[in-house]
């Protein structure tokens, strides 16, 4: 199943990593995820959708979080080191952390009993790749959502990954909600491949298709004016739009989403650091915001063959994000062991299995 | 009706008006459209979709088109000159106009009796702004798809319109297929609001949702290579993302559509007739040549369900493409009773009727 995924993957995504390749050679982080163990042959695929966790972080207590914007940079090291081997790596504070952190714990304050305690085996709650010094470290949390709630899942993800000049940082926060309700996920991306760039996507992702249904895109993306936000990021003169190489994963998002490429170029560490912490927290926040007040409490009155589209539909996005984007990327970063371990954990989140 | 519509559309519109006039003024030609008759107090709408085709143009012979790139700079004067007006506006010759003019031939060669002839009333096919100098000429012209064929509509249309420091002008290519079939329709429209400036959207418009049909996907936009044509001209340096400002337009568009502003600068006249007949000459051909392999003849079996809801889907989109567009635009740069039969006429082909 797995080479069966690969070779689709390969075939499909062949012309948008060219492309993507020539336009903007230095925007795609996971361009550089060149050395790291080869486990597959496939091209490195699309950045986009679900990464991985803040746990090797700062361990948060539950609910107590750090304020959007607040100062927490403790690097803390990871907790098992390989045996024998160089100084492992440890996952590096890095501001979009901060901002993940503070809008995660905005969220469990908000969604309280909704959500149920984490669920993810030690060994998956904190990974590391296999092997030799363990140059790329993750973590991942999955908080299901309570028994009557509109929650599917809450999932944060953290990875830091070392790379010949660098490191790759991907930090992501998902809410996904199930079936009672037609309403949006929310999701948040962070993808840093140097301390200056960094791609972010921020989407209220519609479980619905947005043409057919004009109501709904009111709803959720007119009337929360949601696409403000957009503009506003879209004004940085260090911002670029990013476009996922591939097409599966481009067509999940909204209209609106935020799907930027910032680069602050040589000595902009600074700069980078101000608009992680400024522009961007700022239109996270926002987007979270509206997420909670007009899509998380939300159930919907649906008819059944309308559900079951809506259902096959989000199924649909979830098996491709995970295909595209994991399925490539893990067992290149972390092994395939490893890799197995988290991807099986992500799609049972998703409520997706591999065949 | 109509004042209904200009309500919903204020409402829906306000934000992303407001938001594209802070952004990028100068790159909206539509919001110079201020001064002329203002038939609705509606805000100047989204640019989009259709707008009007070329028959005050040099009046070409059915099947005999100039080749795309090839010189046809013969202004043609507007045969009815308002009585005691002002010199009456033409319609002047630009270089887009050549580019749709070549691309129309090549589908009518290609389509030959599968198009039906000309069917639109004298006073459609050629119209002006009513009293005064007519400072806004135009031309539209609509053939029906033969019985039997996949083809529902072909739409071409022109405009002029003149304005304090300038003129617009805007060229469209419509061309549709009816529920025989499910593959995308092609869209070409170029709004040119300066001398050095140009909106260019071309885009096989997908007539199922991308992200529940991926083999939809893969079969129209991933194997037939489309973006590819938007990557060439996104790298241009003059290019910039265009994004109407109607959600509900974005909506209809697919993810490998090009929809771009280019501006060359002070002094680009030259810069932007190369751009117009080289890369975006390039491109527009590219696609309807995509279009006419891959789209043009293909029907498809479907479902009784399924081709209801294609049905709906369409319905919808043609729908909002002409309120959000024409019902807004063409009184304000035609006036009311020469706008209305120009919009029932197009409501006419898009099979869609006002309420």
């Amino acid at each position: 199943m797995r080479d069966r995924l690969a070779m689709r993957d390969r075939q499909s995504h062949s012309l948008s990593l060219r492309s993507f390749t020539r336009r903007t050679p230095r925007r795609d982080p996971m361009l550089q995820l060149r050395s790291p163990p080869p486990a597959t042959s496939s091209p490195s695929s699309a950045v986009s959708f679900p990464a991985l966790p803040p746990r090797l972080l700062p361990l948060r207590r539950r609910g107590v979080g750090t304020p959007l914007g607040g100062k927490t940079s403790t690097a803390v090291r990871a907790s098992s080191a390989a045996p024998g081997a160089t100084e492992p790596e440890v996952m590096v504070e890095v501001a979009h952390r901060e901002v993940a952190r503070a809008l995660a714990s905005l969220a469990e304050a908000r969604l309280g009993a909704r959500l149920l305690p984490s669920a993810v085996p030690p060994d998956v709650a904190e990974f590391r790749s296999g092997g030799g010094a363990g140059n790329a470290v993750g973590s991942l949390d999955v908080r299901r959502g309570a028994p009557g709630s509109t929650i599917d899942f809450m999932l944060q993800s953290s990875l830091h990954c070392k790379i010949p000049n660098g490191a790759i940082d991907i930090t992501s926060l998902l809410i996904f909600l199930n079936a009672s309700t037609d309403a949006p996920h929310f999701l948040m991306e962070f993808i840093q491949g140097s301390p200056t760039s960094i791609v972010v996507l921020l989407d209220l992702l519609p479980r619905k298709d947005l043409a057919l249904h004009p109501e709904y895109m009111e709803r959720y993306y007119e009337n929360t004016q949601v696409d403000k936000q957009r503009e506003k990021v879209e004004e940085l003169p260090q911002a670029r739009p990013y476009r996922s190489r591939s097409l599966f994963v481009r067509s999940a998002f909204s209209l609106t989403a935020i799907l930027m490429s910032i680069d602050c170029g040589q000595g902009g560490e600074g700069t980078l650091k101000e608009i992680v912490r400024g522009q961007l927290a700022t239109a996270a926040r926002a987007l979270l915001q509206i997420w909670l007040d007009s899509c998380a409490d939300h159930t919907t009155e649906m008819e059944e063959g309308e559900r079951e589209n809506m259902i096959k539909r989000d199924q649909i996005v979830r098996s491709k994000s995970i295909e595209v984007d994991l399925t490539s990327n893990l067992p290149r970063m972390f092994g395939p062991d490893v890799a197995d371990r988290v991807i099986a954990e992500i799609q049972k989140a998703f409520g997706v299995q591999e065949a």
